[in-house]
């Protein structure tokens, strides 16, 4: 199966915002086996929508998936373009439209009359759900060719592709592609590269590496099952130390799930990250019932104030050291009466740095009922990436020790 | 001057990589007068390249930018394809081949023969300097078309950019670009809309509204200063209760700078989202001057340890009321001795929800040495964007208050 994703928006000619949601597209129809051959970006101009939408259906493909301009504003017309492109007559929703006018409400606004617009069903496609937004998106078919458009807006965006749009593809593709991805961290793409052995040449397989800050995923893409299998036995026997996960899930789904499921709490002491672990903890849903809370100490005083770090290891080390990080993790577990604490504390930079100290450097620390330990990081970023891999370091660390404490 | 951005590279079709490149490149062309009205993305593939200039070419621009593919390895077709599509014969450059080789021995390595291809100059083109990487600029012209043809690697593409592309840009167009941004948050799109009243007609300026979770951007664009001027005035009369700024900055970033400004200290309270407004303003450099840290309070038992709840209040009202999130502001200012005090509890869902108190009910407090304040807000979203718009809701009562203060 081909397709080609059309976004539509003003904001990415003008270079405003970036075409993520392209990106994003196309590693998700991968998955399921269908190949993305163009990315096209046109302006919310209905004779641009109209012209490109010509030049796609005349090009060999079965899908377009169509992003952006189905807001309620007279900069969106991606809706009456399509509309007209595909000589579709429409009616209005009463009942979408009650349950718009609700929601705003609920919210503490009279709906626009622009919204209107929102509730229209075309005659000859259909609109499917958006569970998170009020822009439907619309389904079309014409030659042989399927047309899927949805909002710009990425959360609306990725829940509308999860949930309608792979499903849908799934269904259609005949080429039955295998996926695997291995989710790796703590290791660069090329020392990745280098330790997997690619001289085993299989057949029908296409390898991906995918960096992102918080590390590797590696994709493994082909026809043929058991090759897919040979390869991710090699991978796993090679890089084993940095695999996180054979998946999809992130690092803090899986360490709430395993504290779920071992009825275990935690709690953190923050110092660089500021929040980011906590934070990345909370998006788990469930995960209230695990985490206790945290203190973010980003001052001395708050460290000896808030978690009675001894004042003499914090003259002797300074607030970056393994014994203070040490205290920290030792002492949130005690304040909070939690199973695991988790500290991590550090130089995020810009400033703050010295010839001893450089920015990048951080301790993260572990404690349970049994270990308590402590690991040294040089991250050499700059400030937000070094929050990010702190956080993800951390994640790490309590992942290994819950697996380590199940054997 | 009317121009498309073409990018050719598998890279960018499977997902693997995003096209920073076209942003970049549309940023700089529209400051010069150039309108971006086309992005594609084709893959390495000669007849894919060649098909889609034939469809450029149809188009009415002046200029395609194209990136990628003139690297020396096998998967690196432009250049064949470039001078296919314009019939062009070439000849060796044995001088810059010289060139090449002496660079590649100064940093010694014997240069691999395929780099010979990035020494081919065209029989009815020019070549253009690439000051920082072997692979020079292709320039053909057709049909009042020019096409100039730059390596996709981000730095050597920009430098490129800015000394060969945008100069002779300049040049060519004849008219200059301007652009005001205004940042809203806490209204729908929709209501921007309706509010701004849109009947003044003016010429030569172009309104996009670009909603992403934390807010509306609304970009005036156009020719004539004047207009863009009086827009903005309309503008910012009609909705100025939901402008934090006009131009680019993020809110963490104006309120850390207020607070650096007026030497102000923060300290922070989160319930419901977990560490997300400790970590972003920690993302801005300099902040650990004004942000002293904070309680992450995930459980109705650090509300009563840590923040010094009474008992009587959580039992009253509940963890997620107007009097306990009162309270939080005012304790954690007294516990972190810091200028202003912040909370938010609330429900982030999936679970936790009921009638009287539904998924999305948040209340955030604000306390100073003057007042203490609270809002309450419904957001009916799901987990992750409960806890975004909770956060920026945090970060705009903060900087609304620092406003009034400075007054």
């Amino acid at each position: 199966m081909r397709a080609s994703v059309l976004a539509i928006g003003d904001e990415l000619l003008s270079g405003k915002t970036t075409n993520t949601n392209a990106t994003w597209i196309s590693q998700k129809l991968m998955v399921v086996g269908c190949d993305v051959v163009r990315h096209l970006v046109v302006s919310d101009d209905e004779i641009e929508i109209i012209e490109s939408l010509n030049t796609l259906f005349n090009y060999k493909i079965d899908l377009i998936i169509c992003t952006g301009g189905l807001g309620p504003t007279d900069d969106d017309i991606t809706r009456k373009a399509i509309f007209n492109f595909f000589n579709s007559d429409s009616h209005f929703d009463n009942d979408y439209w009650e349950y718009l006018q609700n929601k705003f409400l609920s919210i503490g606004y009279k709906i626009p009359k622009s919204n209107k617009s929102q509730a229209i069903i075309p005659s000859n496609g259909k609109v499917f759900s958006n569970p998170t937004g009020s822009a439907r998106g619309l389904l079309f078919e014409k030659n042989n060719i399927t047309l899927m458009a949805l909002p710009g807006v990425p959360s609306e965006m990725q829940l509308m592709i999860k949930e309608t749009v792979i499903p849908w593809v799934s269904k259609k593709s005949k080429k039955q592609n295998y996926s695997i991805n291995i989710r790796t961290t703590g290791v660069p793409e090329s020392v990745l590269f280098e330790k997997i052995n690619n001289n085993n040449n299989l057949d029908e397989i296409k390898i991906g590496y995918y960096p992102s800050l918080l590390g590797v995923d590696i994709r493994i893409n082909g026809s043929n099952k058991k090759s897919i299998k040979l390869f991710e036995k090699m991978i796993i026997s090679n890089v084993s130390e940095y695999i996180y996960t054979i998946g999809e899930e992130s690092l803090e789904e899986l360490v709430v799930k395993k504290m779920l499921n071992s009825n275990i709490t935690i709690s953190t002491a923050e110092s660089c990250t500021g929040g980011l672990i906590g934070h990345r903890i909370t998006q788990v849903p469930g995960s209230s019932s695990i985490y206790q809370g945290g203190v973010v100490s980003y001052s001395n005083k708050s460290k000896l104030t808030q978690l009675n770090i001894n004042s003499n290891t914090l003259k002797k080390h300074g607030a970056v050291s393994k014994e203070v990080a040490l205290e920290m993790a030792v002492n949130i577990r005690t304040i909070f009466d939690s199973n695991i604490g988790l500290s991590v504390t550090g130089i995020s930079g810009p400033g703050g740095g010295s010839l001893d100290k450089p920015v990048g450097l951080v301790y993260v620390a572990y404690c349970d009922h049994n270990i308590s330990k402590v690991e040294k990081f040089n991250f050499h970023s700059n400030r937000q990436s070094n929050k990010f891999l702190t956080s993800q370091s951390a994640l790490y660390l309590i992942l290994k020790n819950l697996i380590k404490n199940e054997k």
